[in-house]
């Protein structure tokens, strides 16, 4: 399985994207920018938008569906929003096709077909939602309104990855309609804090949460929230957003309620989301050069259990081992798989999962029979033990808690390493280079951001929120400046 | 709530419109034909996709994710799946939009933004799923491939209605592939019955299961199992279609496996769907003049508990007995609303939440407190007793079981009423101009089943798996037949 398989040092960039369509994740496909999910990839995502999905209905949400589809009146109306998109628009402008009249086997688009007013397919949803909620808000009894879609999107990339960035992607939406500001900045400092709970306890990723500057805010935002994650090979990826729009969709869209009092004012919204290039987050912050690593609580398969026999009456002896000891784990919830295919031998099961990322493996021998004894390892360390049958339900359960947090730890250990401060630009040039966070003082202003972008591709990933207040100096102006941002290479 | 709302004899097709929109099932959306399905529809349609999802899995399936859009030259690859769905079809032609030059605040196609080869937005994915299975099959050790997707889809139809006939809907699409002609076979009717149990079961929707005939068959495929049900106005409705596929998508996009034998041979397909039109046959087959009535098993609210109070000390002590009651029926697993909304008297809930077809509604003031009583309405009867607090939780969980069964029994009884043998031409006309289904004889041609539907608006609707063979002559040209098949009108 591992063979011919790229290491990081060799070329971390390979190794993503062999590990991807090697561990069955996803696949390119035949349509530019586009990916195939595959099944196992697929079941990794599921059980993201399961845990996202329960958080959001715990804090009050519930879901619904808007078109795919924008009409160009609406989508345009949101100028910022809109001038921030127009560039990675797909866009319908026929309804039909017919048979070409010069080959009859093959297919074009019908002329007469021509719609009126074109259709974008959603790059993100405010416009077609806001359009929407003008009807469904009249009142403050109608506020808040808390809602989320689980959807697709497209934004036409010229340069593309499966997972980091591909012209479909799947995601989540939150858009959600409040009475005052106030409430409206509170929703979007929540909804940034269940993503990064989801992002530490279950996907295992470190993030640091904050607030981008303007220069990278979301199109139409008055605030964006991000939380930011550091991958194996130095750079950041933005996780997730969470944005405070004002009241600038309800003013593009004329959403207005009467108050209490009997007033008539405009709605204030946010909106948030997460997408399936968690999952290349995810891929890329824990696997190594054997393949994927899984943190437990994401892992399709949680343990496999691989007999190790020789003819069919051993087999069957072991099965019988196997699946008490399976039942036994699913009995306590715990996702298993026992694969005996007599096709494959032991060494090549063992590949097979280790790359896949399975995060516990349990081998059961003749010997094993004799002993009562089980031979257990764990993916992330490579450890292995022998242990005792009994109560091997409460010990699996704990090592899958073992291994999780572990995972964790390990991420953090390694931002930890990779965070530098810079106190001159000599030595931010150094640290930048190096790869891994940077913080340094920054004078405050869009120019000098472009300038440091553009001398060292490094972007501010976000101001932390409650973030230290020091005096300092600019790296690159020598501006006054009261506080540290931190800069990064990113996807 | 129920004011101004149509009823089912004056204008039936009025009254779904008008039921959908003021339940906050859906509503209609500034895209021509898409709709926006509202939280409360939502909650249904997870509920649905839910039950539906576990019964694929424990049928073997995985679920992944296809791109949204397909080449045209991989469209038109199978033809009469592309004769098919050609006329119906959204075509992107554009990727970026620009500043139109004489109108700085709108945006136009940019004309330099044309895409080599357009991309149909999905009607149906055979093309793009079978371009990709040809990459993952070699040998007969890679089949059977059981893989389904949830997914948007968009078919340009002319005249719309929510939920029965968008331009987008959401649906799930089955696309197996096997060695084997018989297994293929055996798939395709494994999943009918997969259907017919959902739609009987958990929806409460009596179905016949039958087979379509070759004018009705799905555009590509060698044979199309279907599940037909009959609504309130005699209408009948196509609730899901089982494919068989025969090679044709393997043959068109030369997908062939090794067998054990080593010969090479062409792939064996299915596909099966079901999607959001599932809405609107649960909202006709139980829905009455008072509003929706809905199964227990797809309620997102099953039991609703109102408390009659004066004052808030009163509110107070109904409160504490309430949640008690609500925590006893949750530990049972059933879904409880407590409404102790002020804004609203206690008539507004009762006519909302039977306007929203909650099954069970509780009622509970100051001399239930005393009695130990609560009074107990059920939506689908709308009878209402008087039932002592005692053990109430496996009361109302028999309850929900038992307006579950008879939702269903309803169903039943008016499908048999309306269910008629027709031997001539003339009460052929006669019974079909009554709604309901029409058994009848019919000589197995093309034409007069074209003949048919021209004269009357009747379509066969299937013939039924297991059809009973008897002799006959067929209603319209009197020529020789061997079984009856059913008539009706449909959606």
């Amino acid at each position: 399985m591992a063979k011919d398989f790229t290491s990081r040092k060799e070329d971390y960039s390979q190794w993503y994207n062999e590990l991807v369509v090697k561990a069955d994740l996803a696949d390119h496909s035949a349509v530019r920018g586009c990916m195939v999910i595959k099944p196992y990839g697929y079941a990794i995502w599921e059980k993201i938008q399961a845990q996202l999905d329960k958080m959001f209905k715990e804090t009050g949400h519930v879901n619904a569906y808007f078109p795919l589809f924008v009409p160009k009146s609406l989508f345009e109306a949101e100028e910022k929003n809109a001038e921030g998109f127009a560039k990675e628009c797909a866009v319908v402008t026929h309804y039909r096709l017919k048979t070409d009249p010069e080959n009859p086997s093959k297919l074009i688009v019908d002329p007469n077909a021509k719609l009126d007013e074109e259709l974008i397919v959603r790059p993100t949803s405010e416009a077609i939602i806001w359009s929407t909620y003008k009807g469904w808000i009249q009142s403050y009894r109608d506020l808040p309104l808390l809602i989320n879609q689980w959807a697709n999107v497209v934004r036409w990339e010229m340069r593309t990855r499966l997972f980091l960035r591909t012209a479909e992607f799947l995601w989540q939406e939150g858009h959600t309609a409040h009475a005052t500001k106030e409430e409206a900045i509170e929703e979007s400092e929540k909804m940034l804090e269940v993503y990064a709970t989801f992002a530490e306890q279950w996907m295992g990723i470190p993030v640091i949460k904050g607030l981008k500057t303007p220069n990278e805010r979301f199109a139409g935002a008055e605030e964006t929230y991000c939380i930011e994650a550091l991958m194996q090979d130095g750079k950041a990826l933005q996780a997730g957003t969470s944005h405070f729009l004002g009241q600038n969709f309800a003013k593009a869209f004329d959403v207005k309620f009467t108050t209490k009092e009997g007033k008539q004012e405009f709605v204030w919204a946010t909106s948030w989301g997460v997408s399936t290039r968690l999952m290349g987050a995810l891929i890329m912050t824990h696997s190594d050069d054997e393949g994927l690593v899984l943190p437990p609580k994401l892992a399709p398969i949680q343990v496999v259990i691989i007999p190790i026999y020789k003819g069919e009456e051993q087999l069957a002896q072991i099965s019988e081992q196997a699946l008490k000891i399976k039942k036994e784990l699913e009995e306590k919830g715990i996702l298993v798989k026992y694969d005996d295919r007599d096709t494959q031998k032991p060494g090549w099961k063992f590949a097979e999962y280790e790359f896949k990322g399975v995060p516990v493996r349990i081998a059961i021998g003749p010997r094993d029979l004799e002993n009562g004894t089980l031979e257990v390892a764990r993916r992330d360390t490579k450890e292995k033990e022998v242990l005792q049958q009994q109560d091997i339900a409460s010990k699996i359960e704990h090592l899958l808690e073992n291994i999780q947090k572990n995972l964790y730890q390990k991420a953090i250990d390694y931002r930890e390493e990779m965070t530098n401060k810079a106190d001159s630009w000599e030595e931010f040039k150094i640290k930048i280079n190096k790869g891994g966070f940077v913080y340094a003082h920054w004078d405050g202003t869009p120019e000098t951001e472009e300038k440091i972008k553009q001398e060292t591709k490094a972007t501010i990933r976000c101001i932390p929120l409650n973030n230290k207040q020091e005096t300092g100096k600019c790296v690159l102006s020598g501006s006054p400046s009261t506080q540290r941002v931190v800069f990064a290479r990113a996807y």
